[in-house]
């Protein structure tokens, strides 16, 4: 059961001018399920993405990245669920490139202004035919109004599509953006989420539009785990069509560019934490913040080392306030010279520990009636400086367990 | 149920001249179990330990720390069940003092000369009142020939107590070794297990104590890992008591110490791998080995990203060869210029990958054959040098959550 995450409204999902979308069921998930996406780009589009740091990189990431390495105006975009095309060598290369060389066929265009993508299962061979067979179907149902379909289309283990718009005027434009994304297993981004999918009608630069999505990854997708598994094939794309009546943006400094920044990681941000409230098997949504450190870094390594310990999320799943497993977490996070006896942990409101203990004050029932919730913050403060870092992460339940020992059967 | 693991023999548990073991009920873990052991010395004996990396060391581990650098001749070791005595601060740092002079005045010796461990549920304060009251059960109990019960009592959620005895000839002289050791989740042992204690009657100086118990420590403990979690009160303890009819060992570079380690280490890998055995909810036992990396250290950042990741814990769990998980896992263990075209993957004698990608003789029959096993290998060569590293492992189970969900219930 997602935690607070509800299937998007259509009504709210608003269409990008320049961006239109076409699903079919290809055959490669089980009958019934839609498992191809394409999503077509008018002329004058820019695109700029983030790609998993795996050393196993898919296929498709690497045709993608050949591609836009290449600079053709790229004109779209094709996604298939079902099967990874990772872990497939060169003839996962050529089936990625194939399907790219049919789509730009069927759109009049050419296969390098193609960009394909891939999720599901690793080290087997794409279904290159029945892809080649459904695009067909993909580019005959392409229209603005189609961002719900292409959502469902993109879902692996997700139990909800995830989507969402916004509409936001930068310097008296109006631009509109509207966001998809899936997880909901092997997740723990690490550059980019599993696949994440932005568009806007905003004209803006391809180098802007390059740290728009950085800054915006890092703020967003980057910030969420579910298993600590980091995806071959993690990719989150941010297209702009250019459609809306702007000037274009193409300074990073501009009071624009922050305001389009701004509203692209807000979308961002919901589509990471839609991906960890659908996380498989989750039941709780925890949001892990570690402040006082002296760097970044460091705080993420605490904060990484609380959100993938077992022993943690077993624990906030059973509502258990067992909570020096946490303490645990953070001594074994490898900061070598922390001081422990500086540390606060608190779980929301509640003073656990301080000075590396148990809080005088602390008492058990006020961290039940917390643990209990099915939103819980825990917050640590190193008390070695000022940086800090925040993750998303779930709970672990026998239900990940159950979907993961079952997700090929 | 424990893999291939059965209850020790008592009869094949040997009694080491000079280490007396006696236990009792203190009740701090639920009624009838055993929950406190002391393990007495006799003069001449020498010890020596290494412990959790864990920047939150528990009280015991400060205590033991202290009283074995003020040198004492240690007299007896004291381990209590129930409750870890971490994140207890001053408080938790008094108590372990009061159990060990409580103990000294019981054998009449100084309090120094007392070494006290602890393990269970983190954060909460040790009933110190309990244990001390139990200590004179311990003490009137005291024989050589009490092993397996003392296995018994530092058992926490382990379902078999793990002991192992043998007898060497070291230049001539016999030799008894005999080892026990408790896991069984919150096991990633860094510099130690859990608790692990190898007594032997052998004759050994200190200084070369502690170089035979870091490296049997080195290709032991530290090789196993159930659930990634590195505990707060890991420690494992060698002790020599000295009453065999030999020459001591006073050189590490000898023929004799080279004798005594490779039976300490034998014993040690018992113990470890019998952990991972007994893992938390573990139906299989997984031996992980990397090869060809350019250094050990990063050969085992693959083998743990490996045995860490819960999708390839899950995959085992379900005998399902979906093998691609552990490229994924090798792909993001954290070597930045690995080059994935030169791996290979085997299970068992199964080549499953080769050049990086799916094996073109590989088919899956094969590998759903090994993946049915109790006992799978899987091998991993980098092609990059000609280091290697090995970890064992198990699966993760809905056991395991519901063990740990249901930890202090």
């Amino acid at each position: 059961m997602p935690i607070n995450l509800m299937s998007p409204d259509p009504e709210q999902l608003l269409p990008v001018k320049g961006v239109a979308l076409g699903t079919a069921e290809a055959g490669i998930k089980a009958p019934g399920r839609k498992d191809l996406l394409v999503m077509s780009l008018a002329l004058g589009s820019t695109i700029a993405g983030v790609f998993t740091r795996n050393r196993f990189r898919a296929a498709p990431v690497l045709v993608s990245l050949e591609h836009l390495h290449a600079k053709p105006e790229v004109r779209a975009l094709v996604v298939n669920t079902g099967n990874a095309n990772a872990g497939t060598g060169n003839e996962g290369i050529n089936r990625a490139r194939q399907t790219c060389a049919a789509l730009a066929k069927l759109l009049g265009c050419e296969a390098q202004a193609v960009l394909p993508f891939s999720t599901g299962v690793i080290m087997e061979p794409l279904p290159v035919e029945r892809i080649v067979a459904g695009l067909p179907h993909c580019v005959a149902g392409l229209r603005e109004n189609n961002w719900l379909d292409a959502a469902q289309a993109i879902m692996t283990t997700d139990t909800l599509p995830k989507a969402r718009s916004r509409r936001v005027s930068i310097n008296g434009a109006a631009v509109t953006i509207t966001g998809i994304a899936k997880g909901a297993g092997m997740i723990r981004p690490d550059m980019a989420t599993m696949l994440g999918f932005i568009a806007s009608d905003a004209r803006v630069s391809q180098p802007v539009l390059q740290t728009v999505v950085s800054d915006a990854a890092r703020d967003s997708f980057n910030c969420c785990t579910v298993d600590g598994d980091t995806s071959t094939n993690d990719a989150f794309m941010l297209i702009a069509s250019g459609q809306a009546q702007m000037q274009e943006i193409t300074r990073i400094e501009s009071g624009e560019a922050t305001a389009y920044c701004d509203a692209v990681t807000e979308i961002a941000q919901w589509l990471a934490q839609a991906i960890v409230r659908d996380g498989e098997g989750a039941t709780k949504f925890i949001t892990i913040s570690v402040e006082g450190g002296k760097h970044g870094e460091e705080c993420s390594k605490v904060a990484y080392a609380i959100a993938h310990s077992p022993l943690v999320k077993t624990a906030l799943f059973a509502s258990d306030p067992n909570l020096g497993r946490i303490l645990a977490a953070i001594g074994y996070a490898g900061i070598g010279d922390l001081d422990v006896s500086k540390i606060s942990l608190y779980l929301d409101d509640v003073l656990v520990a301080e000075k590396g203990c148990r809080a005088t004050r602390y008492n058990e029932a006020d961290g039940q009636k917390v643990m209990r919730k099915q939103e819980i913050g825990i917050r640590v403060l190193l008390g070695r400086g000022s940086a800090k870092s925040r993750v998303w992460t779930c709970d672990l339940s026998p239900e990940y367990v159950k979907i993961n020992s079952e997700y090929r059967t």
